[in-house]
């Protein structure tokens, strides 16, 4: 180890750092697109179904009438849990954060499922379609354990969205609502290397199974730093109290630079992230059926909004991501806060396995360096010599 | 995107690219030499213990008598399962392959420990401690609900090593085995920035919690590619059948090129594995001691070890890693082959760990970037109006 290298030769964070070539997602940062396989993220966003769009993730193209309709009904006669999952979601202590409960329940699906290192399209396929059915009733179920409900059995004639917001609150939801949660699993389901598809990458590079990958997934989209932004900015909101209050708190908190306005920011954005604006949109057009107590959440949020663009944030670039507006619409559906990562979750999975398939066909074992910098040659003293 | 880059400027497998600085470990791969925070991993194979090299990776230097004898009686106290994670075990499938189980328990592990979110030193210490402490208990309880046996008490007059060999086998073993199976722990017990260690500081790198690593790591360490070496190695041992068959098995499996040979070649090292010496010195020492089967298998690879290293491998400097070494001593130790990558991941558990409280320090999400080689604004055809 007696090569010198330099400081900027450890590129700590991986910034700009290009680990494969891929072709599922094109962000493109100065106009502000990204594209799911060549697919315009806006166009799908407003046109196409979160089903439809796990389809052309995990098939890399969009599928025919035809197919479209084996596949959804592959969906329907996944989604219910066996009992062995139901079991041991009622062995999972109740106050336990959400995401480290859909952890355990994916390993243990995986542990159902077997055969782990049939890692062919077909297996990977299946098992993603299988997972991604169930995800509506593992975070159902997880949250009813949690708040003492009993569970309620999917609808087949429901959509995914439908069925989480009807396994969660066991509520009808105006069509308006369904297709909002739908725009949200589709603007949420890929987003190129970021760091949870990253982890289910690492793990698949090993040869690993499936489930592994994906567990790695969830591991990190648990962390703040990734996949909690929409609860953050929630918890924001709700502190703030209400739009008359944005102005002070803003000056107290933000301008001061005692704290981070949460749900600002992305590290590959210095405009609007791009799927702000169709949340954004649809808050709009749909304001008027919330309730009181969530437009004055939203209201807040937009107030708060324009508070931060006419700061120093706007000056600095920093604009609000799409989690700012997630969560607002999360909330306007009446989803309680803890469920807004493992949706997050549910549809980022079809991301990571495109990944997954992507990059083991042509595997390179991931394995970087770290560049040591402690001590060298400590003479060992015996622990009975030593004080 | 419109900025092009050039192909070296892809790094696939992130070879020779450095992600952190690190003072844990320094891999000398021209002197063949490891260090363990400045202490040579020769001296810590012969005259420490794989406690105190836990206490050396969670503490970054050696422990006083006083406290080691501390650290002693934490373990001791956080060997036995409690009745949750023992239900849990006989929940899984008997034919899962035991490493997607240990993720599957220690998943649930962390449900059941809580407050995931609290990552101060302290915290993590104490956790590492405990799940290293139970790992024995948890790698022979799925062994043993597998083979349909009856779970054994861990014994607080036994190592961590010695009570991997008694919950097992339920057998006494001789002190030169547990001081084998010790040093194999010493030396599985961390490695740099591997495969296993780097997923491990991808979720951390999110501000997710310690389970979320560890269980990371554990789906790393369960690929082929990475923690799989010393099972395959042994299954081309027993597949070869005795010495005598080597020299004609090698010529038509190896030499013909037409499979790879198991437990040979790391990326790190064009040299010996600076690890394979104390294996290789176990082995010989304690050849006399192995019953008749056990002893064809060490001559076996013994003799393929030779033969290999006068073909074209020794010719290419592609020598045994350590697997090679570790698998027949976990055979000469009547370990079932299952349990061998469990078993190296309870060593890998500390360097982890001690990676995971390192990179958090100084934290940055690790979050790289995708090339994009595909194809771009395609047309959004509604499902409708498809073939």
């Amino acid at each position: 180890m007696s090569m010198m290298i330099e400081k900027n030769d450890i590129h700590k964070g991986l910034k700009n750092i290009y680990v494969t070539e891929s072709r599922i997602c094109l962000i493109d940062h100065k106009k502000g697109k990204i594209y799911y396989f060549g697919y315009d993220l806006d166009v799908l966003a407003e046109k196409s179904s979160f089903e439809e769009v796990l389809y052309l993730l995990l098939y890399g193209r969009l599928p025919s009438k035809r197919e479209f309709n084996i596949f959804i009904d592959k969906i329907k006669s996944s989604m219910r849990l066996e009992e062995e999952l139901r079991n041991l979601i009622q062995l999972i202590p109740k106050d336990v954060e959400l995401m480290e409960g859909v952890r355990t329940v994916i390993s243990y699906l995986g542990n159902l499922n077997g055969n782990g290192l049939d890692m062919t399209d077909k297996a990977i396929r299946d098992r993603a379609i299988d997972l991604v059915a169930k995800m509506p009733s593992i975070i159902a179920y997880l949250y009813r354990n949690r708040v003492g409900e009993d569970f309620l059995e999917p609808r087949e004639d429901l959509s995914l969205a439908g069925n989480l917001l009807y396994l969660l609150t066991g509520n009808e939801y105006d069509v308006r609502d369904v297709k909002g949660l739908d725009m949200s699993l589709i603007l949420y389901a890929e987003h190129g290397m970021n760091a949870s598809t990253f982890a289910a990458t690492v793990v698949a590079s090993t040869g690993s199974d499936y489930y592994s990958s994906i567990v790695a997934g969830i591991g990190a989209l648990r962390g703040p730093l990734h996949g909690y932004a929409n609860t953050a900015a929630l918890e924001q909101f709700i502190e703030i109290g209400g739009p008359e209050n944005v102005e002070k708190w803003f000056e107290e908190n933000i301008a001061s630079r005692k704290r981070r306005l949460m749900g600002f920011g992305h590290r590959l954005y210095r405009i609007h992230d791009p799927r702000a604006k169709h949340y954004k949109r649809w808050l709009e057009e749909n304001m008027n059926r919330f309730d009181t107590e969530s437009r004055r959440v939203v209201e807040t949020a937009f107030k708060l909004y324009e508070v931060a663009m006419n700061s120093f944030l706007a000056e600095k670039n920093i604009y609000p991501n799409c989690d700012y507006w997630s969560a607002q619409m999360y909330y306007a559906l009446k989803l309680p806060k803890e469920v807004y990562t493992p949706i997050f979750a549910m549809s980022r999975i079809s991301g990571w396995t495109a990944h997954i398939m992507e990059y083991i066909k042509e595997n390179v074992l991931i394995r970087p360096r770290a560049y040591y910098i402690g001590e060298r040659d400590k003479e060992f003293i015996p622990l009975e010599e030593r004080e």
